[in-house]
């Protein structure tokens, strides 16, 4: 049964473009055509003012909220999308298009390869963020929105945020990236990597052409899996989750079954992981967030020097020790160093890297409170002037 | 050329126990017979007081200190043991020996199983620290040794040392457990896990069975192995070490080849490992490590009532994320909770969990002061009062 506060039912789209000429990427090697998947919630106002594009992180797909006929479970970031909820679609629309390299109905490595009649495989260029960003743009003009209402997104979907206020700044109102980075770390690119080599050494991988074969390769998918599930709690986590419990015995076996709650935690989620997602795929993401640097220097300025008239919402958790605070404090501090209108938290959290999508009940008031602010700011007549709030404020009382 | 600090040509000896009647594991398994590789460097004195045991991690083995001959690199902890340094040989008499299941000299899975004549692979018992304790128990009565001067190690070596003070508490005089925990941690097992997995997903490993073919499960060990590096190292060393710098490469391939100097690292590590180490061994060392808790009902006390004439000096390091310092926090409230002499130091450190072997100039000043005051207690004819240091010296001064 679907909740009466959920968006209800809701499906998948897909847009094409670049059939006629090629989408050129930072890599420099082309695509033609690129299909990007996405899903909407809500209904774009006259004005064509209220969008709020939602970018989704690795494994993520455009199915952000509501359900999918015959669904038991409602799209990844339901919790926080919807009627009455953070982003609320009775006010806003709100797009979510799956990245490129993915495996949910956008260009990637699962599509076929017009040149060839297979599935592209590694054949399939490299992409950046940057190039995920612009076939969203692609997107949002295609949808005829002028101007963004907001961008969020946490993790990769925070760096995409972080690229879309760095490239389009004109293109969108606000951004909100969450736990996120604007450099990926050395630490990121090594836990990145082990994933792709546990991928590597499964020999049903077979260097990436495994489609037409009965065996993919699921076992180390499911080990990249296993690694990255990690990475995404906290030690306190897992000790308020699982502890020291055993699964389905009440003493040690002294075997290598399967023993403790954590072992069965994670096995359980590697292996579902490989029934949604594909090996390449992994890859091609991963890679892409490798990639992701927008300092100049070691500098964020240059980056965000455009982006003066867009409102920032940076949020970091205390317990995500994949994306430390210390990466969004870089980003607030180039953002204030330009003169943008930052508001940063570092939030209070047990739940890791994951907090961004676990900790609903403080995301929904933060979200609420700050796209609230600037809808109601947006209304009034001099909302033309990007100056801060507080500029506004004294206008007003004037 | 073997430096002049060193202890120079070594050689590792071997005990064979359990001969006659089995030796009983934790499990209630049995091993006949057993056998120890160790090391030994300096000499006992008349009085057999000046034994120092040190204990390995994971992938140690006996040889700590001084070189092998034709061997360029000298043992695991050399840094730290030898003529003048923090083990000073020419006061001590410094053992080491290989734990049980591993794959350096010691019984373990490698080891030919006297039933088949074949290497026991999984047919090997699992084995827990106390069982490896037990059996370094063995070795020192073999050695004539009453009571050690002091047990340490870091890491699964400062588990062996706190199972020595909690189970053998009139064996050992002092006991330095660094960088390490009495409890194993829901997210320590899940790393170990996750590596296990690794090995499994390879099908070269085969159930364990690959000591006569060609192919050995290679691929899976250097995955594990590699997380465990990222493991080993910090957020903040890493960024120092690697930062984004590329590998023999000016600019971004775009493709799946290693690019980043910390991918290249990994690689090179994961890939060196499968030639020294065993992937059985892994899984079996591994193992013993996610058993290890000395609580009862969540309270170490019960675990070192008797300890309270050990001397410690517990060791930890701020940037150590896989064993936080609040490890040892819990065993040093313990300690002090049941009246034991305890030195505890949280060492200011980038390094990660690698900084108790990286960090050796802090590391020997502490060490020299710490055995120095023992040694001089040990040698007043007040040694036998076993109260703290400061209780002796107002002795002294009446």
């Amino acid at each position: 049964m679907i909740p009466t506060n959920s968006i209800g039912l809701v499906a998948t789209q897909t847009f094409t473009f670049a059939e006629d000429a090629p989408f050129v990427l930072d890599s420099g090697a082309t695509l033609q055509p690129v299909t990007l998947a996405y899903e909407t919630y809500g209904q774009l106002n006259a004005e064509r003012s209220n969008a709020i594009l939602i970018c989704h992180a690795l494994s993520g797909g455009a199915h952000a909220a509501g359900y999918h006929t015959g669904d038991e479970a409602p799209g990844w970031w339901d919790d926080c999308i919807g009627p009455g909820k953070a982003f609320d679609t009775d006010r806003f629309f709100v797009i979510c298009s799956n990245v490129l390299g993915s495996c949910y109905g956008s260009s990637g490595p699962t599509t076929i390869n017009p040149a060839t009649g297979k599935p592209y495989g590694l054949g399939f260029p490299v992409v950046t963020v940057q190039d995920m960003v612009r076939a969203q743009v692609k997107l949002v003009d295609h949808l005829r929105i002028n101007q963004l209402f907001c961008v969020a997104g946490g993790s990769m979907g925070g760096m995409q945020v972080l690229d879309w206020a760095a490239d389009y700044p004109q293109r969108l109102r606000a951004a909100i990236p969450l736990a996120t980075t604007a450099r990926h770390s050395p630490m990121l690119i090594a836990f990145s990597e082990v994933g792709r080599q546990a991928i590597y050494a499964d020999p049903a991988w077979n260097d990436g052409e495994y489609y037409d074969r009965p065996n993919k390769p699921d076992a180390g998918l499911a080990v990249a899996r296993m690694v990255g599930h990690i990475t995404y709690l906290s030690d306190d986590s897992m000790q308020e989750k699982f502890g020291r419990r055993l699964h389905g015995q009440e003493r040690y076996g002294y075997d290598f079954r399967t023993e403790f709650e954590v072992e069965n935690y994670l096995k359980y989620n590697g292996h579902k992981f490989t029934r949604r997602f594909d090996a390449n795929s992994y890859l091609y993401v991963t890679k892409a967030m490798d990639y992701f640097d927008l300092s100049t220097n070691g500098s964020l300025m240059g980056a965000f020097a455009g982006a003066t008239a867009v409102k920032f919402l940076v949020v970091s958790f205390t317990s995500d020790w994949l994306y430390p605070s210390y990466h969004s404090k870089e980003v607030v501090k180039a953002l204030t160093a330009v003169g943008a209108d930052v508001t940063y938290l570092d939030i209070l959290s047990r739940w890791g890297h994951d907090a961004f999508l676990l900790e609903v009940e403080t995301m929904t008031g933060l979200l609420t409170n700050f796209l609230g602010r600037l809808w109601r700011e947006e209304r009034k007549p001099y909302a033309v002037n990007r100056k801060p709030f507080a500029a506004n404020y004294e206008k007003e009382a004037q």
